[in-house]
């Protein structure tokens, strides 16, 4: 319990925040942000620890899963000349979110519960994790995707991977390379928002089990970007998912924008932890 | 745990509630409500804290998110001919219900996690919150709002976004202004309703726990009355969604209507918080 | 905690039950059923309780919401001629659940969260609430839904709700009254099961907070049943809901199979009471 | 809480794991793997036990709701020549996923909530429960299973059900028995996945409200599943499901593919089981 940090004063007197909603704000006076200390850059003992070496295995099964679960419901769906046969445009929405939801819960206690490179890269960025740790999360989860959407690619036959798009990330007609850019700007910023807010040391300080639904708000955040923006990009903000499928599917037109599905999330990812140290935590405004 | 009220007596004894479902009914005789006292309507010295300027721009970014996502939504819906190849009228359905779902969520324990004008002005009612931070979270609402619609015309290109009813609130053909405030006052009630429910003292007291779940009613109750309402006037049921989108389109259309947008709401929130207080909280009838 | 019952022994031995699921297994030993003593069939003391007449204003405000919210959502999409561009019948099917879900959630600490009259009947024929109380529960949930239909049919217009079919329930063509008949038994077996279970003290025994989520899967079960049943009846599964939409519908369509959502209903709850008393708590062969 | 592991060491030192995602991180030190010890094949006591037999009871009954429900929604489904007046594809994925999440919750505190014949012989080969108890289990599953689907079939009549497919599982034209039997592995190793991840001991180690809603992540991952392989088998994943509609139908296009959602699922069950004990519970590496 180490850390407990002050609220920020403007003014004189420090007094109990109110929170508006309903019990929340019983009994919470004491209680405001306790977080742990950042994380140190490198760990050289995490490496001779087999729960580090464990936790990069969740992640490889866990992207692995997703990928092949993500990208063979967007084949059943392309496959069909109506939509109405397939679980549709939304079905793939639920695929993405719902199987983010299934996954940050099963593997959280074991690796954290990232299974996105963006997430990863957000969370360094909060020092919730050391480098080592977030370079070994990223290749994982990027073979994770290869080999997921390569098992799709074996299942659907060659051919018809390639001939219906192979799940690849691209800039819809109609949209220019600075549209797509800025939806994965958002669409990452929300998502990785959504991370920073659902494991908040502060939520967890008003009510203990607010951890416990985490990882249904982080699902449902991707499931609403999908839901916003596959008309737009297909929807990345993963560049492990987009860097998976651009490898097995392997065509220009995976490739030629495949830089947007990188800059966009990181640059989403960083502004999203960058609102979270500044405003919420308040970092640089603390008296200590 | 000041302020424990008495059940009120109609007769001569006073006997513990017999509540009919299951275990809940097990051990709370000495658990009815209990509830903080009401806010003052003025309290300066919340002026002076970091803590209710950051409740102020967690409400802005908030809204901010809200408008880009469930606006998008809508957008990639309305642009095509055939619903069959969109997420479809539910998934907009999705896109609002959802992200008030993830929002509450991520804000509960910053500013209360209103994210919509009409809840903040039904618990203003209810005296859950100041007037100077409730007039602090519309204001900071309504810019999120604006912003958040100005996204996505950015993203969608000024014609487009004009051609396709930028996401604005109107009574649909068929319908008269007065069906269309109808629906309005009773889709608020609906919401609001939930608000108070969900967050109630007297659900916290029969088990700690279930606030934890709060944010899911409510997300839902969004998601419901979008789905009866989308029909009849789009659904706002929250002012500050409706002005952000009609700021942004800025078309007759889009005017003409609007002030059903913000008496349906107000009137719809002050029932919900005239039921609770006078049935549910039951205070006018209290012997004390 | 008086009341603890013991395992039934059909052998020798008193052994704690080991369950296979993960951890729920460890340390249940000493936690098998404790459940509260039957309801007596009349309770006077309640009559003369704010409380017992809050609940019964409670029932008759959620089953008021219920039918407006699902009603107006049915009328939505049947009014199309294309459903594609509606919610769809999933849709429907989600209004129908999705508000069961969140109503329950916020009535369950005021009246114990029935809003369907066959749900009352079973947990009657169970012991969990007083004649008295099923029989106010029971008239106040018709009257809330016939208002709430009533609110729908003033919104639409007489003439347009009676050519959309007013929600009414029927046996849909292709059926025999005695496969409707079946569907309504079958259906509401489901949802009362479903509410038993969730809300069982076995269930919180093993952990205290498992009846956090009651209300979710209680929610599920009606949006599933109405998956499976709404080509077969429209699904009623509770005989306030089919009788409010009758009365307001008001035509000989929907008065024919009326009583099939009657009989239908009672039966199915009395078959789920039947079960968990006797397979479940085992009551009848208990040594005690 | 006999049975705490040890941590693997690779070298030297011993220390705390460190959880990258937020509070989960603070007060874990001492909560690292406490499970129980594998459960012996025989237990002869457990047959003279009732809770042994009501299990078994629990788990027929299960079952039969879950194909009475699903197979219905899918005959409901395959009736309309046009999918967009039906729940369409995506509400099949809802009604099998939906249904499992509910009967989970059901039923978890009485059998453990299998309802799946792959869950117990992974959940077997895992030593969470005896071989006795595995195999009645997995004999209530095909019986209930088969009277499910019978019910159906009363309900539908012969022969539409029979000209509708009957919901009995079969390879899709397009793809080989070999991409079937992959994609019915691939699918069971999901769900088996997520089952031994969502009621793993060290995730209620962590914080001990987890499991609470294990029965989600579980539904969900059933859920996630159809929406990926319904176009190729129609999903099984679950041999009981897979016999149930077999038997009842009982056609030769039923019976030829059969074996594969026999096979697949086990060995699907098994790779989970394996990737549990040796990956993740890391027991053959354990120095004790």
């Amino acid at each position: 319990m180490e850390g407990k940090e002050e609220d920020v004063r403007l003014g004189a007197n420090k007094f109990s925040e109110r929170q508006p909603i309903g019990t929340a704000a019983q009994s919470q006076d004491d209680k405001d942000y306790t977080e742990p200390p950042p994380t140190p850059l490198f760990e050289p003992s995490e490496l001779t620890s087999w729960s580090f070496y464990r936790a990069g295995i969740a992640e490889f099964v866990a992207t692995f899963i997703f990928l092949y679960i993500s990208v063979l419901t967007v084949m059943g769906v392309v496959k069909e000349p109506t939509k109405c046969s397939t679980v549709g445009i939304q079905g793939i929405a639920w695929a993405f979110g719902g199987m983010i939801f299934a996954l940050v819960y099963c593997t959280a206690g074991i690796s954290g519960g990232h299974i996105n490179l963006a997430v990863t890269f957000g969370l360094f960025l909060g020092r919730k994790l050391s480098l080592t740790r977030a370079i070994f999360y990223m290749v994982m989860q990027c073979l994770g995707a290869i080999c997921g959407a390569g098992v799709v690619k074996g299942l659907m036959g060659k051919t018809r991977y390639g001939a219906l798009g192979g799940g690849a990330n691209s800039v819809a007609r109609g949209y220019t390379k600075g549209d797509g850019l800025g939806a994965e700007i958002f669409g990452t910023f929300v998502l990785v928002y959504t991370v920073f807010s659902a494991t908040d040391a502060k939520s967890s300080a008003i009510d203990s089990n607010v951890p416990i639904l985490a990882p249904l708000p982080i699902g449902f955040a991707v499931f609403l970007v999908h839901l916003a923006t596959i008309p737009t990009t297909g929807t990345g903000i993963n560049p492990a998912r987009s860097l998976g499928a651009a490898i097995i599917f392997n065509k220009d037109k995976g490739w030629d924008d495949h830089w947007i599905f990188w800059v966009g999330p990181m640059i989403g990812a960083a502004l999203a932890a960058l609102y979270h140290v500044v405003v919420i935590r308040a970092i640089p405004f603390k008296s200590k």
